[in-house]
């Protein structure tokens, strides 16, 4: 669900690759929103059927392209009382943070998308494919920066001498984090009731544009956000980097988050799915490799961008959004590392690497989508 | 908002005859959704521009009637943007339980109607009326019922020797009711990102039909629900005990809830717009005034019953709910009493009053709309 995007995308190949029978559902709703706030991605890509088309060329797999809105139920109930798959990945959310902030039908249109594909997804599993194994995407954000341990999604209580586990509480910085709240809490409460099996990855930001699947051709390339709407702040700041735009660090850039390549987000998705939830079991797994503070992040960047020449600035601007940029940052991520996680971390090369691919692009990178454009308050 | 409820109509009174300036909107969804579940109320009262017709006439107060949809933006909006209201009480919520649980459709109506309902009061306030109190009706529900003292909206953990104060985590029985818990996200996000002035009443289930107002006229009586979809429990108690039916305890009957009486539902509100949130404030207070487990209601209700010659029988039937009917229940309400609550008890007297009013109505009690006909699983 949602398989036309960023992760959608490389994960509909990599599980093709691995010889699954792989569909995917979107309705292009991040390429429209895109489009109407002057958002593209670095690289247009082809459409579904033409990216699946592609693929196959290239590798003798499969991929069945359904185009249809996952917030509309007889659209997903119809996947899934044809495909009764083992298991589904739900990405089929409206992305990004400052657009959720942007206006009221810009919220409006994030908080109804997000929460009625996530209610799609559990009526359609209880409805066609019961004992279907739902791994939702969730956000480290869900946490928001608590002044005690984030937890792996639960929260051991104990109060006036007496005990209880509870879902960890959430508090998120944008109203697109808050869906993910709220989707959480419905997953939850349909978990404990129906004894769904779901696993809710709570994951961090994910930079990067390489996967063995997507490099065997140039037409398959994850689509690249660099703006201020769907770009996160690594892939931002590398395509600043190649194109000598100042690194916008937002505030004092002390905020601190869990960051992971795009091939451990596929090593997890995997893990996961070959290490199915229980029946009645909510899975919560935090999803990232290392811990970052945007001020790192933007160090990082500078000293690997300087050393092949780039000559890179940093800047440090107003922050649009509201949310502490000094804080406490201590998350708990040993879920995915027991399962077999071997991370790829963000070394000097990798960024190199990274440079060097968004490079073969920089005349595509515009400098007018990258300055923030929407505030929260 | 909802101000055709069973709270709504006797909340525009009380106001009215306070000599506010009041207006109710709501589009009549309750008595859509009573219609087509054979869940239809005690009495069949007159529509809102009739009661509001009826109340003037023997108050000389007048109550300003809008029929709309609160989950439709644009009428919300007109509403705000003409009347620009000091505050605004939300109870526009689809309020069954069992509806909620009753298949696909009735959930999505469920989940989008309460969802965008709150979601509109949000951007209402915001965009019309930015120093506009929001008086939300929660329910007790949203915390389920932990091992741990329920406190009043909040908790704070002592963790590896750090602390952090967070929403007391939520856990509902219903979608119904977990809607409520999405609410109470949503609302947080806003007040701390916006600077909103909320008021969130965690309210216990409330019973009784008669408030000071509504008793000046036999037709302005609250919508009285007796039936399995919208009765309370107490209600269909009372209704049964009257009817010579008996009275039906869900399971072993050891569920405790914090339950009120109708009239502290007007006095809680009441004093939570006298005493305003704080800009940036969620308050939440928790809105009930005694503790019982359902067996002691049907005791009392059989008890008092019996010496009006009733002959009240209980019956345990099997739960159709997916709850705990043992459980550690200790929840904390010293909010409102702070504030100059007085409770009006459940007194065998009480009880005797509300026995005899409803049995003015015996004949219109109908015994097929009682048993439950929606189970949880």
């Amino acid at each position: 669900m949602g398989g036309d995007g960023y992760l959608g995308w490389p994960t509909a190949m990599r599980f093709a690759a691995r010889g699954h029978t792989v569909w995917v559902m979107d309705n292009y709703l991040r390429r429209q929103i895109a489009l109407e706030t002057g958002s593209e991605a670095l690289t247009s890509n082809p459409n579904l059927p033409a990216r699946a088309a592609i693929y196959q060329a290239q590798s003798g797999k499969s991929i069945h392209v359904v185009i249809g809105d996952c917030a509309d139920y007889r659209a997903m109930a119809g996947v899934f009382a044809e495909f009764k798959p083992e298991a589904v990945i739900h990405y089929a959310e409206q992305p990004s943070a400052p657009f959720s902030m942007m206006n009221f039908g810009a919220a409006r249109l994030t908080l109804n998308n997000n929460l009625n594909a996530t209610f799609n997804v559990i009526y359609a599993v209880l409805e066609h494919a019961p004992d279907c194994h739902i791994i939702k995407l969730g956000t480290m954000g869900e946490y928001g920066v608590p002044n005690i341990d984030i937890e792996e999604g639960w929260l051991e209580v104990e109060h006036k001498g007496r005990k209880e586990k509870f879902l960890y509480p959430r508090q998120a910085g944008s109203l697109y984090h808050t869906t993910k709240v709220l989707d959480t809490d419905l997953l939850w409460f349909y978990v404990r009731t129906f004894g769904l099996r779901v696993t809710d990855l709570m994951q961090g930001p994910v930079y990067g544009l390489s996967t063995p699947e997507a490099d065997m051709d140039e037409r398959l390339i994850p689509n690249f956000h660099y703006d201020d709407i769907f770009g996160t702040v690594v892939n931002r700041f590398l395509a600043q980097a190649v194109a000598g735009i100042p690194l916008t660090v937002y505030g004092k850039g002390g905020q601190t988050r869990g960051y992971l390549n795009l091939l451990d987000t596929l090593q997890c998705v995997e893990l996961a799915m070959s290490h199915p939830a229980d029946k009645g079991q909510l899975r919560i797994l935090n999803q990232f490799t290392q811990l970052f503070t945007v001020n790192e992040l933007a160090e990082k960047v500078k000293r690997v961008g300087d050393h092949m020449g780039l000559n890179v600035k940093v800047e440090h601007i107003k922050n649009p959004r509201k949310e502490k940029e000094e804080h406490y940052y201590n998350a708990h991520h040993s879920g995915l590392k027991e399962m077999g996680l071997k991370p790829h971390l963000m070394t000097d090369e990798a960024v190199a690497g990274m440079l060097g691919r968004i490079a073969k692009y920089k005349d595509k990178i515009d400098a007018a989508k990258i300055m923030p454009r929407v505030r929260w308050a």
